[in-house]
C-alpha cells in the first residue's frame, strides 16, 4: 500500500524535488550554490509578488516568526495580534517571549477576520506598531482576508505582518499591491519541500523599521542576512543546501504552473473536497474555508481518532487531527502544494469507504461525484 | 570526473544517507516519527558521551550558538571569551549582540589555548558566569583542549560552553565526564549529514541556568523543547524530518564503528594528511594541529585561488579557502566525517599533481607515500 500524506504540512513532495535533495550536498560558498541561490531567490520574489528578495533561513515557520517580531519590533512596543486560533497565538507568545505588549484581537475560530471590525477595533488601541495576523489559519482551516485587512491599515503608521505559511502558493497574496510589511512562509507547504527551510519577504517600511529595532538577534538578524545576499547572493551561515536545492526544482515547477494557475487549482482542490465532505453528511468546521486545510467535524458517534487511524491503515492516508485542545474535535485534510483532482478522489473516495464501515450511512460513489461536480468544469 | 568535497562542512555523506534523506517526508507528529527522533536522541547521547538527551534545531551551527547565549545567562552577565579565530569571534559577537558582557582571552590563532595561562587570566577577572570556547577552531585548524580547561573550572561556578562543531566525532569529547555544560555541534560536519540541523547538549548546571535566564528566546527556547521531547519524544515545532532522517542512519553508522575508533580513524586522517603536506615542503599554519581540518600555507609565488582552482578543476576536488582576513593567506582540506585512508591518498596525490603543474619542485609519489606511513599501520 502506498503511503499518501494528507496533513497540512509537511505535505506531498514532487519526486524531481525529492531527487534533487537526495544529491550530494553543493557547497554552500561556491558558484554554482550562489547560482542556485539567487534564483531561488528571485523565484520567491515571483511568489510573494514582490520587487524585493525574500529572505531564506533554516528554520521551521515560527523560526521565521521570531525572526520577523526581533527585527522589526523594540522593547515594549505595542503590538495587535488578531487571534483566531493556534498559530495567532503562537504570534501573540512570540511577542510577549520578546517583551512587546500584546493587544489581543479576539475572532471566534470557525469565523474569518472582519476588516471593518478589525478596523474599528483598532482605532480605540491608540499607538499600535504592528498588526500581526494569520492569513489561512491551518489549525482551523479558516481563511482570514488579509487584502480587506491590508486596506484598512495601508495609511496607518502601522507594521502589517501576515503568516502566509499555508497560504502563499495557495490564496491570492500580493505584497506589494497590498501593501504588506512582512510575509513569513515555510518550505514544507504549498512550496512543495520537505521541512527546514523558511522565507520571509520585507516591505521598505519594514526593513526601516529594521534598521531602528533594539531585540536581541543574531541568527535571525535581517540586516546582516540581507547584506550577505547583496553582496554575494550568498546565505550569511551555512544553510540547509539539500532542501534549498529541492526547492530550487520546486520553484521551477511553480514558476511554469504559473501563479494565478496554482491558485485557481487550490480553489478547486477546496471547493472539490468540500463538496465531497458535504455529501458524506459531515459539516465543515469553519464558517469561512479557506484552500489548503479542510477542518471537518466527525459524525455523531465517531471518534475523531477511529476515522484517522482507518484511513491510515486501510489506506495508507495521512490525515492530521486537531491542535491543542481541538484535539479530538476535528480531522484536517491538507491539500495544499503538490496536489490534484486525482488525490481528492482518492482521499474523499477512502473517506467515503472508512465512513460506510464504521456504520455511517452514506451512499457509496455519491461523495466522489461531489468532488467531480466541486472541482468544475 | 567525479565532485570531491574537501571542505570543513558541508562534508561527503554516505550514499546510505542520502538515500533516506531523498525519500518522502515523514510526518513530524507520527509515531513512526517519534520512535526515529527518540533513537537519533539516544544515539547523540552516545555521541556526545552523556546522560542527558541533547536537543536537535533545524538551524546551523550559530543558530545553537546563539540558542546557547540566549537560554543560558541573563542581560548583563559577565562572560569570558576565548578568542582564537573566527568562530571565537563568533561567541563574542553573539554574547555582545544579547547585551552580555564580553571579557576577551585572546590566543595566536596559530596556537592553541594554554589551560594554566588561561586559568590564570580568568581568576583576574572577578565574577564571570561563563566561558565559551571554540574545541576545533576551523578557521585556522588549531586545536584547543578543552579537556585540560574544564579541569581549570569544573569547580568554579561557571558555565563552560563549548563549539564542537567540527570536533565531535573528531576528537575525543566527553562531556560529562569532563563537565561540560553546553556543548554545540552542526549536522554537515562528523555526523555525515546534509547541513540544516544542529544539536546541543546541556548539563544539569546548564538546565538550572536556562531557569534563571531572563534573555528573549521562543524558537530556540530549551525548556519547551525539553519538556516537548521528554513529554512525547517529538520535536516542538515542525523539524527538517528528511534530515533527521539522514541523521539517523548516519548516527547508526557511527554506532556501528563505534566513537573510540572513530576518534583513532581522525588522528589518522590528521596525521596523514599532515604527512602528506610536509613531504610537499608546505607549512602548516597551526602549530597546534586538529584533525578535522588541515590549514595549509601555499608555496611562496603561488597563490592560494591557483591551487584551489587547479584541484577543482583537474580534480574535482573542493577544498576551502581561508575565512575573513584569512582569505587569500592559506588553504584548508577538511578531512572529518565520511573520509578514509583513500581519501587522503586521493587529495594529497592531486595536491602534489596540482603543485608540480605550477612549477613547484615535488617528487612524484613521495607526498602519497608519506600519506601511508602518517596513516601509520
Amino acid at each position: 500500500m502506498k503511503s499518501r500524506l494528507f496533513a497540512p504540512g509537511p505535505t506531498m513532495v514532487p519526486e524531481e524535488t525529492l531527487a534533487a535533495v537526495g544529491e550530494a550536498p553543493m557547497h554552500h560558498r561556491s558558484p554554482e550554490f550562489r547560482a542556485l541561490y539567487q534564483e531561488v531567490t528571485e523565484n520567491l520574489s515571483y511568489v510573494y509578488q514582490t520587487a524585493s528578495s525574500p529572505l531564506v533561513f533554516s528554520s521551521s515557520g515560527s523560526g521565521a516568526m521570531e525572526a520577523t517580531v526581533a527585527n522589526l519590533f523594540s522593547r515594549g512596543d505595542r503590538v495587535a495580534v488578531v487571534e483566531a486560533g493556534w498559530f495567532g497565538m503562537r504570534w501573540r507568545d512570540i511577542c510577549k517571549a520578546f517583551g512587546l505588549e500584546v493587544l489581543s484581537y479576539s475572532v471566534p475560530r470557525e469565523e474569518g477576520t472582519d476588516a471593518d471590525d478589525l478596523a474599528s477595533w483598532l482605532a480605540e488601541q491608540g499607538d499600535v506598531r504592528g498588526l500581526l495576523l494569520t492569513h489561512s489559519e491551518t489549525s482551523t482551516g479558516t481563511f482570514h482576508d488579509v487584502q480587506a485587512a491590508a486596506r484598512k491599515v495601508k495609511d496607518k503608521n502601522i507594521l502589517f505582518v501576515v503568516d502566509a505559511v499555508t497560504s502563499l502558493g495557495v490564496h491570492e497574496l500580493k505584497m506589494d499591491e497590498w501593501g504588506l510589511d512582512a510575509v513569513v512562509c515555510g518550505s514544507q507547504k504549498a512550496l512543495m519541500c520537505p521541512p527546514g527551510l523558511s522565507t520571509i519577504a520585507l516591505s521598505e517600511k519594514a526593513w526601516a523599521a529594521a534598521e531602528r529595532s533594539d531585540l536581541p538577534k543574531y541568527y535571525f538578524d535581517f540586516r546582516a542576512n540581507r547584506e550577505s545576499y547583496e553582496k554575494s547572493s550568498q546565505p550569511r551561515f551555512t544553510i540547509a543546501t539539500s532542501l534549498v536545492k529541492g526547492l530550487g526544482v520546486s520553484l521551477r515547477m511553480i514558476r511554469d504552473e504559473g501563479i494565478e494557475a496554482i491558485v485557481e487549482r487550490h480553489c478547486r482542490l477546496g471547493s472539490a473536497v468540500r463538496a465531497g465532505v458535504a455529501a458524506l453528511g459531515l459539516d465543515l468546521f469553519s464558517r469561512n474555508p479557506n484552500n489548503a486545510v479542510t477542518a471537518i467535524l466527525p459524525p455523531k458517534g465517531i471518534e475523531v481518532e477511529q476515522i484517522r487511524q482507518a484511513l491510515l491503515k486501510e489506506h495508507g492516508i495521512r490525515v492530521a487531527g486537531g491542535q491543542g485542545d481541538m484535539n479530538g474535535k476535528i480531522f484536517r485534510i491538507g491539500h495544499l502544494g503538490y496536489y490534484d483532482r486525482g488525490d481528492m478522489l482518492t482521499v474523499i473516495g477512502a473517506l467515503e469507504a472508512v465512513l460506510a464501515k464504521l456504520g455511517v450511512p452514506v451512499e457509496p460513489g455519491r461523495a466522489v461525484a461531489a468532488v467531480q461536480e466541486g472541482w468544475g468544469h
